[in-house]
């Protein structure tokens, strides 16, 4: 007897948290407890550029022996301008921390990440998970591919924006939404259930240095060069936190999304992005006036933005990656 | 002998949580301990119009026996448009929740507030100390009258906009600064030193109903005003904390400008007013980034964001009001 598994679609920009969420992710496939199967992976502009998130998307799963799964390159740039290079100095020159995995010799799909997202979203009506780690360029591109995917996607889970407390680009503004506004905007405003998952929790559940460590020792592939991966990550965090760490953004919305993170406050509330020039664009406008008084129910409102979550989340992540 | 008394000028919209705010600084004026003296008010609009503010205002001077103070109207409408009528839904109908107090047979000033404010900053060079508990028109027109205003002004203290937490007027944007935000952007640009008292410290601050009781069981004209005056506001604040309570907005930013709140966070950041037609106008955009390392110094910054008191303030309000 064969139990239909759940079905996610990832879109990434692998970068070190992406390589976290992506070897989370893969550890819960290989878990038949779980219960889940990744049918599709998209990449795109943020970290690095969509090309070289792609590549390194592909090395990571074969290095964790799970070659088959289809990996598409998507947008280069964002909607309303140019991608500007991505971030070397937080992950890279190479996106992995400069860390040398071998190369897959898996071809990159023909399809765009697009149109691979909009393809499964038909394969598996009603069933698709949707986890978005980057930037929302693809996920805007599928709407204007297929306005009907809302109703076709199961769910929408997201690591962006902030909500209570500061960006990291701007004072309000993180850095997945704000490299590509006018997306996310999009995005936000379309009719599907969004669970956001925000700096506030993904920056206040950190790696630290016997985390890493532990990772280095396990002798498993996947989790020595995520902890080598770290190195590179933790030095820039220094500059954020006073010490070495790292923020966990892009695996604890994998670990939402899978239903394996218990959430203490998150409201659904209204949320709309700023595509204005002004200086709060790319900041994540959640409405949490009810904040006083229990967060009464908002009309209109199918954005669940994770305030804060039941208990750190740096065991769950760790434990994981010691089966990827 | 004589000892100089610091002086201050208060701009408001008086409004029930300036009433209260009117009641603090005359008790500290009271108080030859505290070492402050009201050089001049002046009224804006904002919570009511601007002459509703200052006749309100001279009332509440007269009933407290303190009409010597003079009292000047200010800007009726805000810079890039038109006043829109006030708050009677928070503050009633006159402004200060229907009750009814005597009028005062003092006339308002013969200069416009702003007027008032450059011609203090000049008799009082490097001692004025300004608080701003309205919209910040006013303080913007002093500004244009005399650009050199920021050095002749020791300090400015004003309640308004949300840091952390949520806006009250829209998700992101505090009433006293939206009501005026073109001018807000002006006042927070001058280079003067700022402290803000924003929602953050004034929405977890607040006066229940024994505190209210107490007031008008003092049997004193002013606090028995102010008690009445609250029943009005409680009732509003039930939509917002679910109970009968009120915020202390203006109260503590007069008390925190007196030096009589002790602060527990209160950063000197970057912070700049949204002025755009954007869904973030009115929004005051502190540079908090640096809140997971202890706030580290930043260039450019002159404006101390109140983030956190060390202890309740509502005993220190009542206990100044309680010799109002």
């Amino acid at each position: 007897m064969t139990t239909a598994r759940a079905p996610y679609y990832l879109d990434c920009d692998t970068g070190i948290d992406d390589a976290l969420a992506i070897g989370y992710l893969l550890a819960a496939a290989a878990d038949e407890t779980a219960g889940i199967e990744i049918v599709g992976i998209g990449s795109v502009s943020g970290n690095v550029s969509a090309s070289v998130g792609a590549y390194n998307t592909l090395d990571l799963l074969a290095l964790a022996g799970a070659a088959g799964i289809p990996v598409a390159i998507g947008a280069h740039d964002p909607q309303g301008g140019s991608f500007r290079g991505g971030a070397p100095h937080v992950h890279g020159a190479n996106g992995v921390g400069d860390v040398e995995i071998d190369k897959s010799d898996v071809a990159v799909s023909a399809e765009s990440a697009a149109e691979l997202l909009v393809r499964l979203a038909h394969e598996h009506e009603g069933e698709l998970r949707v986890i978005a780690i980057g930037p929302l360029t693809n996920i805007a591109e599928a709407l204007r591919l297929d306005p009907e995917l809302p109703g076709l996607v199961k769910e929408l889970t997201l690591m962006g924006g902030a909500a209570r407390v500061p960006g990291n680009i701007t004072p309000v503004a993180e850095a997945n939404i704000a490299n590509d506004a006018d997306a996310a905007a999009e995005v936000f405003a379309a009719e599907w259930f969004i669970t956001m998952v925000p700096l506030d929790v993904t920056m206040t559940n950190v790696f630290l240095e016997h985390h890493r460590q532990t990772l280095i020792d396990s002798g498993r592939p996947v989790a020595t060069a995520l902890g080598h991966m770290l190195d590179y990550y933790f030095e820039f965090y220094v500059g954020v936190y006073g010490h070495r760490a790292s923020a966990l953004h892009d695996p604890l919305a994998v670990a939402i999304a899978l239903g394996e993170v218990a959430l203490k406050t998150a409201p659904v509330v209204r949320v709309l992005v700023d595509d204005t020039a002004g200086p709060g664009r790319g900041q994540t406008i959640c409405d949490l006036r009810g904040s006083y008084n229990g967060f009464p129910e908002q009309s209109n409102a199918h954005t669940r933005v994770v305030l804060e979550l039941e208990s750190d989340f740096a065991p769950v992540l760790l434990a994981r990656l010691l089966t990827a």
